[in-house]
Parts: C-alpha cells; sequence; structure tokens
C-alpha cells in the first residue's frame, strides 16, 4: 500500500522532517479507513473516517476547531467548543450526505457502546463533489459509513481519489485526499503532528508549489477543471490536525488556526464559495473525561514552548494538499466532466530539473 | 385551533403587549408546520419545521446565532457566521435525527428549485427525547420531514406535545413547543418579535413563573419526571426569534444573544448537558441576497432605537417557555416513563387566587 | 468594616449558601482594593483592583471571559482567549480612564518585577459615571492605581459608592460595587464561587429582587436617575467571577456566561448602550504556567459535576447586584445631578412586611 | 515624500495592481500620521495614527477583526463587535504605551466634539519593541499622540523606522511600518483596498520573498537581530485593512481573516509570542450610523463577487510587509543593540540577477 507517487518523490522541497509514514497515522492510535463509491458515470464519491484513539477506545480527546470561511458543514463543533472534548470519530464526505452519515456514526456507536453521553453528537464534515459526482443523487449509504469505520487501520494510508475526496478538485486540477506529518526532534519534544486534508478548492493561478508559483505556469498543462472563473472559486478544503503534544482545548484551536496559514503556503486565498473548516485534536491526556467528583489530571504543554508545533502544523497541512494534488488521477464522471491530474512532469522538471 | 389553554389564561402577568396570535407566526410571512409521531410506547417524536418567507418565497433573509452552552447540535451555523444569511427553513427535531431531516430537507429544496448555492446546507436544530421516545429507533424518515415543510401556515401554531417538541420535558414537567410575540408601539417602530421554542430543560426548584419560584413549591405537585438530580441537569432548548425589524447580521446576533436572558427570567441555569442553542433572523431585506457586482440596498435599524427590540426578544422568550409547559398534556411513552402537565390549578391559585 | 447593610438584611430570599464573608474574597487568596476619589462637585470616582492569588503571589490563574453586550471595554482578552491566563491583577475604572489605569499596572509590575512575559497587557475593564463624576475630567492618575493595588486585602470588603463603582448607577436608583460568594456542600466539591461587580445599568421598570417586580412598584420612591427613557438604556456592568474549583479555560467561558443569567434574574435586558463583559477567572492550579519543555500537571473538573458551579455563578452574581443597589447612598455630584439609594424601608417591606 | 525605496523597486514580483500610491491612502479619505521618536540611546518608539474619513469627518466606519494570535492587545474590540462600528481614529504604538494612546485619543475627541456616544473607547493596537527601545520608560506622551492625529495626510506615506514602527524588527532583521494597495478592474466593481502593518514579528528561516525562500539564504547577511531561538518566535504584527468596497461588519471579518493568508505568504507561522491582531473597515455607507427611529439605507456588496477583495487583501497584505522590512533602516538603540535592515544587493540579486 502507499507506493502511489508523494509530493516528495517530484522533488518538491518541504521543510521540517516528517513521521514514518509521513501521514496523519504516525500520530499513534490514529486510524482511516475510507468508503470510495466509484460506479457508472455518476457515482464518485466516499466518506472517510478517522478514529482518534482508533476504533476500539472509545475516550475523547480534547480537541478544537476554526472555520477561515464558513461556506461549508462540520457538524458537532458547538459540543467541541463547550466542552472541549472530540467524542468518535470524525468523518468527512460529500456537501448532501453530511446527514446520512452523521446517523449512520450514532447508530454504530450505539451498537458499539460507544457514546459518552445518552445521545451522540458527531463530527461530520464535507466538500463539494457536484462536478464528478451527481451529489443529488444521495449515493452514500448507512453501510458505507460503517464500513469506512469498521475498515479504518494505521500504517501507511492512501491518497487522491478515495475515501470522502474521491470526486474532489483542486486548484482546477483533479484533487482529493491528502495528508503529512511532522515529527520534532527530542529537544523541542519529540512530539508528532499528523494531517488530512480533503482538498476541493482554489484557482489554478494561485497554486504554489514550496512556493513556486507553478499554477500560472501550467495553463497548458491540462485543460482547467470545474467552470471556474480567475475571479470566483468555488470549493472547500477540510483539514484535520492530530498530535500527541499535550494541549489542551484552547491551545488545539491556536493549531486549528495554524492550519490556515498551511493552505495560504500553497496559493489560496479562501474564496467566497469555500467551506474551509479545520479541526485539530490531540491524543495525550487519555483519561480527561471522567465522571468523578475527582478531578482529572490532565498535562498542558507550556506556551513558549509550543512553537514547534505551529510550525509542524503550518507545514504538515502544506505538504498534505501538495500530496492530494499528486496523487490524485484524473477522472471523468457526472455529466462527461473531466478533472485532470496535476502533470508530475511538470512539477519535476520545475524541482529537479527534468 | 389553538383553542388549547395558553399562560395568559392562568393569569400569568407577562409584561409587553403580543401580536395577533402571540406566535411567531405574527411576524408576516412566517410558516410553521409539524410532524408529530405518537405510536405505540416507543414513538414520541416529531418535526418542527419554519419557513422565514413561507414555502414559495425561497429569499434568504439576515441571520445571526448564539450558543448559550453547546451541548447540542444546529448545522449550517458556520454559513450563517460567514455569509449572514439563513438560505432556507429551519428545523427541529429529536438529536438523533438531525442528519435524516438535514438531508431531507436538501432534496425537498432540489425538488422545488430552492437552493441558493450549488449546494445546500441546512440548519437544524434537536433537543432530546430519549425519556418518552425511543431516540435511537430512528423514527423520523425523510416523508416526516416534508411533510412539516408543505403542511407549514401562517395564523395560530399548535403548542405542547407537538412537531419535534412531542417527547420533551421542561423543569421536570412534561414540556414540547411553545411559542409568543411581542408587536412594539408604533412610536418605538411598530416592528413584530416572534419566538418559538423546543423546550426540554430544567430542574424543577429552578422553575420561575413571571418571577414567582413556583417550582420550588410543586413537589408534591406531581411526580418528577427526568430521573434527574437537583446537582445535575440533562436537557436543551432551541430557541428560535423572528422579526420583521430591519436588522443586520451582528444585529440578530444581538437578538440571539437576548433570548438567553427570557430563558434566565424562567429560572434556567443553563446546565451542562444543555444544548441552547438560539438562532435570529429578519425577514426585512428580502432583496438583500443578490448576486450581481451591483451592491444591494438594504436597511438597518439604528443603534439607539434597537431597545425595544431586545425587550421583546427578552420577553417573548419568557413567555413562549412557559406557554409550552402550559400547553404540554401529560405523556407515558418510551419503557413506561410518563412526564406530568404542570399542573393548572396550582398555576391558576398562585396568580388569581382560584 | 463591613457592618454596612446588605441584601439579605433586608430579608431578600436568595437561594444558595454563601461563603464566610459572602463577597468574593471568600475564594482564598483574592485581594480586593479600593482608591475611592469623592472631591468637590466634580469628583465622583476610583479603581477597584482584584489580585487572584494576592498582591505578592504572581503566578497567572486560568480565566475565561465574555461579552453579553459590547459597549464597553475589557483590555488584555485578546490574550485571555489565546493563552487561557489572566497574568496579573483586574482593575474597574471608569470609562474615559482605562488607558492610565492599565499603563499604571504595568508600571507597578515593572516595578515589582511581576510581568510574566516581556510585556504585559493588563486587564482594565470600565463603566461610565459621567453622570456623577466629570468623566472628561480625567481624575485618576497612576497613584491612585497603585493605591488600589497595594491597599488590597482578604476578608470582607467595601460595596456601594466605593472604587470604580464609586460614580455608579444601577436601575435608576444610585449604583456601584457589590459582592457575593457561594460555598458548594462538600459533596458537591464543596468548592467557592465568588462574584464582584461594578454595576451601572439598568430600568428601574425591569428592576427584580429575588422575582419580585420590585422596580415598577417604586416609581413613587424616589426620583429617578440619570435622564434615561424607558426605551433606551445606558450604562454597564461588569462582573468578574472567581473559584477555586479546579476549571481550564474553556470551562471558564461557561461560567462568564452564567454571569449573564444572573444579570437576567435581577432584571436585565442588556440595553444597546450597555457594555456588559464578564470575566472569569480560578484559582486553582498554581503552578499551571511554567516555562520548561516538561508539560504542567493540571487539574480539570469533569462536565457531570460542574452543574454545582453554574448555579452558584448565577446566584451569587444576582445577589451581588442587589448587594450593590442596596449599599449604595443617595449621591450629588456633577453639575449637581443625584442618584438617589433604593429605599430599604420599601424592600423590607416587600420581603418582610414591614 | 515617498522617494523611500520600495519591494518592487528591487524586483519583487508581486501580483495584482496597485492604487497610485501603492498605499492605504489610496481609499479615499484615509488620513495617515506619524510620531516618530528617537532621542539618546533609549527612545526608538513612536504613534502612527489612522483617520478612516481624515481629520474632519466624524462619522463612524463599518469594521471587523480578527484575532490571529492574540499575544496582544487592540483596544475597543468589543464594541466594534457589538455595533459593526469603528467610531473614530486607529492608532499603533508600543505595548507598553497603548493607556495613554487611548486615553489621549479620547481626550482629543472630546476638544473636537469627535464622540459618538457619551463615552469613548477608542481602538489602539501595540507591537513590542523592547529590544531597539527601552519600552519601560513610558516615553509616549499625549502630546505625541495629538501630533500623529493631528499631522495626518492623505498622499503617499512614510514607511520603515516610522510612527508605531519606529523600534520594530522582523524576520530578525529591521522591521517597522510598511503600506500598499490594490485597486480591481472595473468590471470586478472598481473598488481600492489599501494595507497598513506594522510588522514586528518573524524568523529569518521563515522569510520569503513572493515565495523564494530568501530567509534560509541570508545567514550571512546580517547579524540575526532580537535574541530568538529558531524555536521560539517573539513579535507582532497589526494589520489595518481599508476598502471603499460597501462591505458590511460580517464581510469585514473576513477581510481581517485574509490578512492572515497575507502574512502567512510572507513565510510567518504566527508564533506564540505574537500578537497578531488584524482591523479591517470601509469607508463606504457614511450615513450608515444614524440616530433616528428611520432605518439607515447602506449598501451591501453580493456573496459571488467579493473574491477579488479577498485577493486583493491577501496581496496587498504580502507587499506591505515587505515594504516595510525594504523600507526599514539599520538601527542601533536600547543597550547598544542593533537591528540590522534586510540587504536590497541581496534581494535585487535574487530577482533581477544583480
Amino acid at each position: 500500500m502507499s507506493t502511489h507517487i508523494r509530493a516528495r518523490d517530484l522533488g518538491v522541497p518541504f521543510l521540517g522532517g516528517p513521521g514514518t509514514w509521513n501521514a496523519i497515522t504516525d500520530v499513534a492510535g490514529i486510524e482511516v479507513g475510507y468508503t470510495t463509491l466509484i460506479e457508472g458515470q455518476r457515482v464518485r464519491t466516499g466518506v472517510t473516517a478517522i478514529h482518534p484513539r482508533g476504533k476500539t477506545d472509545k475516550r475523547p480527546v480534547f480537541a478544537g476547531w476554526f472555520s477561515l470561511n464558513g461556506n461549508g458543514e462540520m457538524t458537532g463543533t458547538a459540543w467541541i467548543d463547550e466542552s472541549g472534548f472530540l467524542e468518535g470519530p470524525v468523518a468527512i464526505t460529500n456537501t448532501h450526505s453530511v446527514g446520512v452519515v452523521r446517523d449512520a456514526i450514532i447508530e454504530w456507536q450505539i451498537q458499539r457502546g460507544a457514546m459518552h453521553q445518552s445521545w451522540s453528537m458527531p463530527v461530520v464534515a464535507e466538500t463539494a463533489d457536484g462536478y464528478l459526482n451527481d451529489m443529488n443523487g444521495f449515493f452514500i449509504k448507512p453501510e458505507h459509513v460503517w464500513q469506512a469505520l469498521d475498515s479504518a487501520a494505521s500504517g501507511p494510508i492512501a491518497e487522491g481519489n478515495v475515501g470522502g475526496g474521491t470526486g474532489m478538485m483542486c486548484y482546477e486540477f483533479k484533487g482529493g485526499t491528502g495528508t503529512a506529518s511532522r515529527k520534532l526532534a527530542d529537544a523541542q519534544g519529540g512530539y508528532t503532528v499528523g494531517v488530512l486534508v480533503q482538498a476541493n478548492f482554489g484557482l489554478r493561478w494561485q497554486l504554489q508549489l514550496a512556493g513556486v508559483a507553478l499554477g500560472r505556469n501550467l495553463t497548458d498543462a491540462a485543460p482547467f477543471s470545474g467552470g471556474q472563473t480567475p475571479y470566483s472559486e468555488q470549493g472547500s478544503i477540510i483539514i484535520t490536525v492530530a498530535t500527541d503534544a499535550p494541549l489542551l482545548p484552547h491551545q488545539l484551536k491556536r493549531l486549528a488556526r495554524r492550519a490556515a496559514l498551511g493552505l495560504a503556503r500553497t496559493g489560496s486565498m479562501a474564496g467566497n464559495g469555500s467551506g474551509d473548516l479545520f479541526l485539530a485534536f490531540s491524543t495525550a491526556n487519555p483519561d480527561a473525561a471522567q465522571t468523578t467528583l475527582r478531578a482529572a489530571p490532565v498535562e498542558m504543554l507550556a506556551l513558549n514552548v509550543i512553537d514547534p508545533l505551529f510550525h509542524a502544523t503550518v507545514l504538515a497541512t502544506e505538504e498534505a494538499i501538495i500530496n492530494a494534488l499528486v496523487a490524485a488521477k484524473t477522472m471523468t464522471g457526472h455529466e462527461g466532466h473531466t478533472a485532470y491530474a496535476l502533470p508530475h512532469d511538470r512539477v519535476r522538471e520545475a524541482f529537479l530539473g527534468r
């Protein structure tokens, strides 16, 4: 698995050192599962599921979120703000299937005794795949959600046209799912930050790879996908940031905000049509969510040593987005629309001179 | 219709003058529809739908929202914050049916050509009816949503055990749906404020009616419903505030925050288990959401004349909650649980001396 | 000291049990100091200083804040939101003296080596005393700030026309500084919540004491102060909530929001002219703000046992406001304006029948 | 004036077309004034004042703000959030002088009858100049504030070591004040966006100019200023975004958030020590702040034509920061510290090959 080509394979120079798999799963315990639906011409969609502590460990994680541009949906955020906890898996799908995914997660939690209160308010986010997928076909069914939840695993994970990212576009190329990670030096705490994005945004002229304004020079490389104008962007990006650093909820909001800076490094200006919603959680403090009168002991990273985690978040977000672009393959779908892959040779040429 | 008893019929003295029906429908154009599901022992739930401009007028309204305590769900809020617009109907249901209601609204919008962008992110809120309804039975189906949407009407509306409020409890009595309104004097602008609540919160000792600490004196009136302790509250309230005053999105947030003050007047302290999420919208400025380069002309109420609208919001919210309590009838449901109605004679006695 | 009359002395029945002094100083370590300036006809103002851990313990406290209505100033809040910490004393003064108080606190901190970063951003809040004080006279000088900071003490504290509250009005009576506390039973954790308010808001018709709509029945009791109309309120309230319960920053925001519910119990509808800004902090976790790579151990109260702290916050806020009203004495000041005290006999009559 | 060298003079390629002066003053009506204090070794500080509609037009402007990282101060934001209005000039100074500047603005407003309510809560922001200026010397006096306010003018404006930016550093070079603008094509509305920054942030390895990672290659160019480590950043940036486009307050928040993306394009990762606070206002709708019962007519730009304003904000912010770096000259100050200017020849070499 994960033998697909990634941005580093094409010579794109990123700052900072990744973890073992350069993936969100480098944060110990995290499991990711995909359901990918590709059928006939109309169906190009799916579900991505992220278990913060794996499928079987039901303990909540501290979390925070940020909306850079709210033309999107992320359910469950009122409770994250209030409690500081994310109480179950996170799922990402297409815009018009958020409801079915949400309720299916509840049913899955009921069957597994995995609810923390007498009710559940799952976190489900989305981007719109209406160009390649018939979004109004409502193809996602509860069983697709359970499949993503149950098949989740650690280790290297697929990128590009998979899971919720199956039918997405990015910078007017084919987009989708991408991931990356950063591992801090021991002298900076040795923590890991992992990022997973569902990338479906951007105008080609905005695209930057490691600072190189590649987008403006790729007007000949492939037809523009999506029918946008240079003056109006439609699309979205969901960014999930995970870490094992002991951050409290208000500190995780800070990480979520840094995802915006990583996004900006790839050229995005967060267009009006974009649902740019970012979630950050920490797998530290596994026993924070107790239910007795005794206060729970938790650990909190000091303010003055938090910068390396900010750097890691920015850099892993940048790389995860480029990874999504590099991994996504040309796809034809709904109404015969085609989204073209970022041409690898042009990237290689820019960075490796060949 | 609306021949049911309301709080004013029992002598509860409220400040301010209501509109024609003392209901959210006093704001011109608003239509409310209910689907009420009561079957066997397990099914006590439903859907409430509110069309800000009626079923057929698809133009968005300016809106704002506020979370007093976020142990609840209200979808679609990121886009309200970002755009300032509410682009379709609002629905309220039970916690575990938010997803199906959300997606069903999208399908309804597709069929009616009622989406404003190429995608839709409906606003659906909830409270939990797990004591009287088998919330994990997932009884709400898309057709129930469409029925509520299609049957919506102006005029007097039902209260108590109807719509999304069917299986709810309030201050350890039977709760549910309530509504009220205030009409300002012409010298204050002549605007109307209407409120609809789905009330499912509170401990009996907290209950106040028009300042009278009735709850503490009703320990003998009926068994306590819901199995709560005096130290831990479970439950929620969704408050929808509507007005025809020309308020901009940031001004509507102010109205949403005032709903908290009306709630407090009935005794609530917003317990940890409560999802207290409030939405406010204005039916003024019908053409604000245009799509051309020409800026849309809109009207904005001056700061120094806004207080009467704050008063109206607080007072109508207070009365809508008491109306929900007064209208709700004793109900037995899931697992044989019974929630008892607020005894009307004791209220009459407190205020009318008989 | 503290031999002044308080609301309970007049028979006003409040829920919940107070701490030793029924004051914010019941939270161990808290010290409060006042500078009260009353000179000639024009000067009716002052400064209130609150040291969360006393004058000499410089360790930050966790904190959170909430703006119910932002027609006011509370400096330093961006850093509270970001860091979760309040890094020094809190001061309250009149609107036009916030700047001098802020900079004077920095100078005080420099002299005492009490800054936590290389810079300081003090938290200073205000209400406007322009009716009784010539607010444009800029009477507050740095030495007045240092005097409040240096004279701060634990124990019973003065109320009414003292400190920053000297020239304030409330519900069209004389207002000012008030305080109250609640002590939880050991079975609920035994924690203390203390509140201090600078009360300068409200229309007389809105005033409620323990649910009794006293304001509307006191139109004959004293001239209305402040020249407001029933339709437009000017004024503000700053509420500081302190506790020794181990709450994290996001939990303290929850307490700050509950202050709004206590305020509402006295009748306020948060008028447009009101700066209703609330701060909550916890003296627990004294060593949370460390500066090494090792994560700091902190304690966090469980969600399901937090309700009694919410109740305590609401109830102590309500009582602190009424205490401010009861303690304040009739005052004549700037331009001969007079603000009349709430008539004690009328309160006694309402609650004690005499 | 403004004969100083700017980034474009060194060949740095920026996207988008600037206005006449490539300055915030390209937005008609805006006036900017500086007081620059350079005395002896200890004094390297100042005040920057921005009048949204010029010195004499007192009408409020719609405004919104955003905190990317709140280790900073911007007073007056609670009222911006609440009212949607900025009611006077904006000032920027050093951290420990925010108070004196705030109160001095009030006094200036009183003398000119320029207050909109009976009280004033000015917007004053800051960055810390403690490396080059003795920040604890409190050198800023009221007369310095008035001088900046009274000397403000339209037209080309100074950059670098002027006004509040006098003693600042950026990316471990000398920083300070910078400005830039973008003028949209008529087909996109013809609006202007102007930006002014007080830049005092960043680590050298992070610095990017138009995507080129220049910072990492300038380790030999000049000593590093400020004594930071690669793992911990101290510093801040205040960004003011102005436009003549008819945006409502909630839309101006969107512009304020885009400033973060422009900042990210220069390499910033918003370190913990940084107060990254951004303000956006619109000079359109001059009569929005009326005080009668009649609703004010205002204009609002449509959502689907707003993207060019987002692009302009991002791009003008990026250029304003680089302009600050390019204009700032090497400075020696407090305790003999020296901050070195960005070497122009190295920038020219990177972009012009000479």
